[in-house]
């Protein structure tokens, strides 16, 4: 599914356009101008995938603006076609390779990253493709408002307590944590494609809000 | 159980007063004395129970030192049996309430603190009896080295939560996490009574380690 070419995808983004950015590197620095309600926070979703979660909140939270980042084309247009079905004009998607967010976003200008799921990479030699790497997290930090909080959802226990140490490494905050979702039945919780699965079988997900000290 | 009266209890404690601390107060400053190795490392285990942590310790480690602090009089007796029973010379036992553990030691006393199984008070209005709570925290950053470290062993969820919430907030640093502390099979894990029969169950025991700042 994810590798498979859909050469009807380039011609299904285009004609939405007004959901899925086109040129997005110009629009470094002018994010917000993208939305209706400009003065609202932006939400960044750091690997978008089939768009469960964004559309889920642009519908739950219409007091936000919300940006997803996704590279695999024929992933995103999963995400595309559930950003419309619901009905949310709150949202935009990117299909780009987020290698450096500081290309695609200016200092100060998101109010708050997600990270869903991110691949674990659990070899000790890939601990740098981690997406909660040092090197990430300074990312982050740069293109995030001033205390900027993130918030990191995965199934993986390894890459979990990865991050626990990388983020209190880096001296942020851990502002909540939850080490069994579903079983605190947190009533806001916009559940992922991936996390339905998982929640399915009865493994825990975890999840945590961490905020930048600077 | 911990409630029922061992009259023998006192006796039996008096007998070994070389491994039951008389008059610990009074040996505030001082403890490394009490010890074959005085200039080993000191590590303390608050709430020591029936002692198999501790004595577990105690033999897998001659090159520290150990004691451990326990209030409830049944219980501490068992410890000293598994002790003596483990023929260990560097564990030594207090049966005393910690309410505040700087009447016991001196700043810098201690090299490690452990936390195994403490009551999680899980009613928000006993947040301050937790012993992670900001009070707890402060008496062990006193009474320990610069930059000591603590390690917290629990099987209860929400305490877990809570303490990683609460050790960020004081700015200490998470060193290492574990979500399934036997899945992980440590070799090196020394499991009290308690971890065992939740062992048996199949339930998780969450570990942490984090380090003071100062």
């Amino acid at each position: 599914m994810r590798l498979r070419n859909k050469p009807w995808a380039d011609d299904f983004m285009k004609e939405n356009n007004h959901i899925v950015v086109q040129d997005p590197f110009s629009v470094r620095g002018k994010w917000k101008q993208l939305y209706e309600k400009q003065q609202n926070p932006l939400h960044l979703e750091i690997g978008t995938g089939k768009g469960g979660f964004i559309s889920g909140m642009g519908k739950q939270h219409p007091e936000l603006n919300f940006v997803g980042v996704e590279i695999v084309k024929s992933v995103i247009v999963g995400a595309l076609k559930k950003v419309i079905d619901a009905e949310v004009s709150n949202v935009r998607l990117v299909n780009e390779n987020a290698k450096d967010l500081r290309e695609l976003f200016s200092e100060n200008e998101i109010d708050h990253v997600y990270l869903n799921f991110s691949d674990p990479w659990p070899k000790n030699r890939h601990e740098k493709r981690r997406l909660t790497f040092s090197t990430f997290l300074e990312q982050y930090e740069e293109i995030l408002i001033p205390n900027g909080e993130l918030t990191l959802k995965t199934d993986n226990r390894g890459f979990f307590e990865y991050s626990l140490i990388s983020f209190s490494n880096y001296g942020m905050t851990l502002e909540d944590v939850s080490l069994d979702l579903h079983a605190d039945e947190d009533p806001l919780n916009v559940a992922t494609e991936y996390e339905e699965k998982f929640k399915a079988k009865g493994q825990p997900i975890y999840r945590c809000r961490a905020r930048f000290s600077s």
